[in-house]
Parts: C-alpha cells; sequence; structure tokens
C-alpha cells in the first residue's frame, strides 16, 4: 500500500482531565492520539508538547510499525518529562513517513463518559 | 448531479465499546461509517482494517447506490473477520467514485450517551 | 471583509434523534447547522437531503444575510418535506457566495446532553 | 521551529451554555477556544464575533507568546462587549503569523460533562 497522510500534525487543545469516575482502566480520563501507518515502512514520530508558560518539551519518540496503528494516550507521555494534568497544552506530531493522526478525549470526571475527537490539524507535508 | 468528495478516507482512532446500557437497538455502543454518495454512479468501497499487533484484514466491501447514503456499524463489518471489540483499531476507505466519510462513536457504556464524530481524512483523490 | 469559506458542503453522518429528556427547548434532541456569511452579499443556500432507500429531497432554501451567522436545526426543515426523526440521512449544502458550515448534534435522549460536532465537509469551490 | 498554521480561521456554530451544574471552574459550561503559536515571533490576534441579528463585533484582541499555546474561554471575551450567553454566534480569527485553532465546548447543564471539540475551519494562507 502506498503511504496515506501527511508528515506534520497539530492539535491546539490538549489538557488531560484530573479526575475519573468508574473502573479501571477503560473508564480513566485521558487525551489520545492515534496514529495510523498504512505505508511499508516504520515511521518514527517526534512529538512536542507546547505549554502556556514555558517553552516546548520534547521531543517525546514513538514508532509506530509499518502497516499498523497505535493509539497512545498523553497521560503515558513520561519522557523527557510527564505532561502535567489539567493544565492547557498542544501537541506536534512530527513523522519521516507520511502518518494520520486523530485526537481523542474521554472524560470521566462526572459519573458518565463525554468523548469528543477530530482529525488533527494536517499541517504540512514537509 | 456532479460526484462530490473523494475516494480515499482513513480514520486512526477506532474502538468499538465494549459495554452498553439501555434498551437496544438505540442504545448500543457502536463506531459508525457514514458514507455520502451524491454522485451517478454506484460506489464499490473497499474497506482495510489496520491493527496494532498484526497485518490489515480486508478488503471488507460494500456497496453505496448512486445518489444515496448509507451508515455502516464496524460492530457489523463480519467479513473476511469481524472486527474485535474494544480493541483499538484504523480504517481506510477506497471508493472507485468520490464519496464523502463522517465517523461517529456512541458510547452506552456508562448510563448515559456519549457522542463523538469527525469528518474522516480526505487522503488523497486517487 | 472579503468573503470566507467555499460554496458547497456535506455532512454524510445525519441523524435526528427520536427521544429527548429535559425542559423545552435547550434540551430537546436536535441535529444543527451553523453557517457563517463574512461576506457583504446575503448568501442563498439549497439543501439537498439524502436518504438510505430514496432519491436526495430538496432543496430546502435558506437565507444568510451578509455579515451575518445562522443556525438551522434540521428539525425545522420542512419545505418540500419534513427530515424523518430518528432516519440516516446526509445533507449537502450549495450557496451563491462562500460560506462555513458546521455540524452540531446534540442528544438528550437519556438524561443527559451529548454532544458531537465537526466543521463540514468543504467540498469544492465550485 | 517553522510556522504552522494559517492566519484565517473560523468557527460557525458558537454557543456558550447558560446553565452549569458542579464545581466551579472545572465545571462551568463554556466555548474555548484553543490557539497554538509554533513559530517564533508572537501571534496578535483579532477575533470578529457575528450575530445572528446585528453587525459583527471586535476586534477582540489576543496576544499568544512564540512557542506558547494559549486556551481562550469565550465567556472570557469581554472587551469591547461581553459575547451573550445562549445566543448563536460565529467567531473568525485572524493572525498576523500563523498558528493553529480548535473549538471545544463543555456542557455541564444537566448534570454530567457533555463535550464537543473540531479543529476550527482554516480558511486561508493569507
Amino acid at each position: 500500500m502506498t503511504p496515506l497522510g501527511t508528515t506534520l500534525w497539530a492539535v491546539p487543545g490538549g489538557r488531560v482531565p484530573l479526575d475519573r469516575t468508574g473502573r479501571e482502566p477503560e473508564f480513566t480520563s485521558f487525551d489520545k492520539l492515534s496514529v495510523l501507518n498504512a505505508g511499508d515502512a516504520d515511521a518514527h514520530l517526534e512529538l512536542a508538547i507546547f505549554h502556556p508558560g514555558r517553552d516546548p518539551v520534547g521531543p517525546y519518540k514513538l514508532t509506530v510499525a509499518a502497516r499498523r496503528c497505535r493509539q497512545v494516550r498523553v497521560n503515558d507521555l513520561i519522557e523527557p518529562e510527564a505532561v502535567p494534568l489539567a493544565e492547557d497544552y498542544s501537541v506536534v506530531v512530527r513523522s519521516d513517513v507520511p502518518v494520520v493522526v486523530q485526537f481523542t478525549r474521554q472524560d470521566t470526571s462526572r459519573a458518565a463518559n463525554a468523548l469528543c475527537g477530530a482529525v488533527a490539524f494536517a499541517a504540512g507535508r514537509s
């Protein structure tokens, strides 16, 4: 299959909800990035987390194998530093081969699930 | 009407919720693809389901008649094999004529409906 | 202000929820189209509603005045015929001047509000 | 980092929910704009709020520092005038340098959180 997507993605509106209700792990609150690598080469991703009051942090490195999808909770990004909960952030994803990126939030802080999601902004084919 | 849309679509963030609450069939949990074929020729679609740990599965074949819309629950895709519940997946849709694809999730696992939806990523006009 | 947007929009995944809970009119279930006409000329819109099992119906005619926004509940589209509740549909919007179209669903059928929304698919600049 | 995004964005479907339930400030109802400025120059934004029955109001001025993100609740836009609650509006964002804009609504009016979000319509690269 030919590669599909682009190599630069942005999600401005990140904020991992602090609270949760319900059993783990299904009903944890999270922000999630879903990455599809439909191509025949592994994708090496570098994420940068932007903050309101300090310089961006990164790179957070991820690999998505060829012809695989991978969903990553932002809560689980801890190297070079954990993404703070309940604080605004933006994330920029760069990949060495084309991928497609989607963002989803599950907020279980109030005894029901709330979901929101969107395909990330396809910023370019750099 | 002239054809509208494109022929290659991707949704990275699939995951059919396992649990449900409430009466069937309205309040089942599901991932759904909505396809609009506004053109004058039938659209023959081939879906590929990508997984985190194995090769993609497909093609799942669907036809959307000319000047019709069709909404398909991912839960109902069973040939060549059922899409596993509560597991991450991505889906790529190829059509022989231009269509428009939207993705919606309804999660009823916790006694309220949660919805999220987005127009899929329009990957190309191949 | 110069016109902003495009003249052809599509929303594949329509379905007006049948049930509602809570007080009227805030907590009615609805599908809604939000149209922004940032330009200096009135926008004359023609909507076509596509169905799974019969030919598309339309045009539904709407005007959005220059430098105004307008939000229209699909539930309120009754001429040439009401859009059936709890049935799948797609909608195509054509405008004689550029506009921006967004789709939102509010589902109050289960004692909580569920929302989903997306900017519609910008199909062309015809 | 090279600038990322574009300079003109539109969100047609604004409406700040009137009611709220739950503790402040986490569970306030709000419409929020999330702006990412990944570039090396400060971004000076001018927002215009469009209304259904009167001329647009603005500019609302915001600065997003270089290499920073900023999330702004529409509820907090008060100069030149507060955005009315529970009334339809659209918002157009112009920036002097490229940014990425996302829109999120949190509706807590009924004892659960409802979220919806979408990347705004990237209207141009002017």
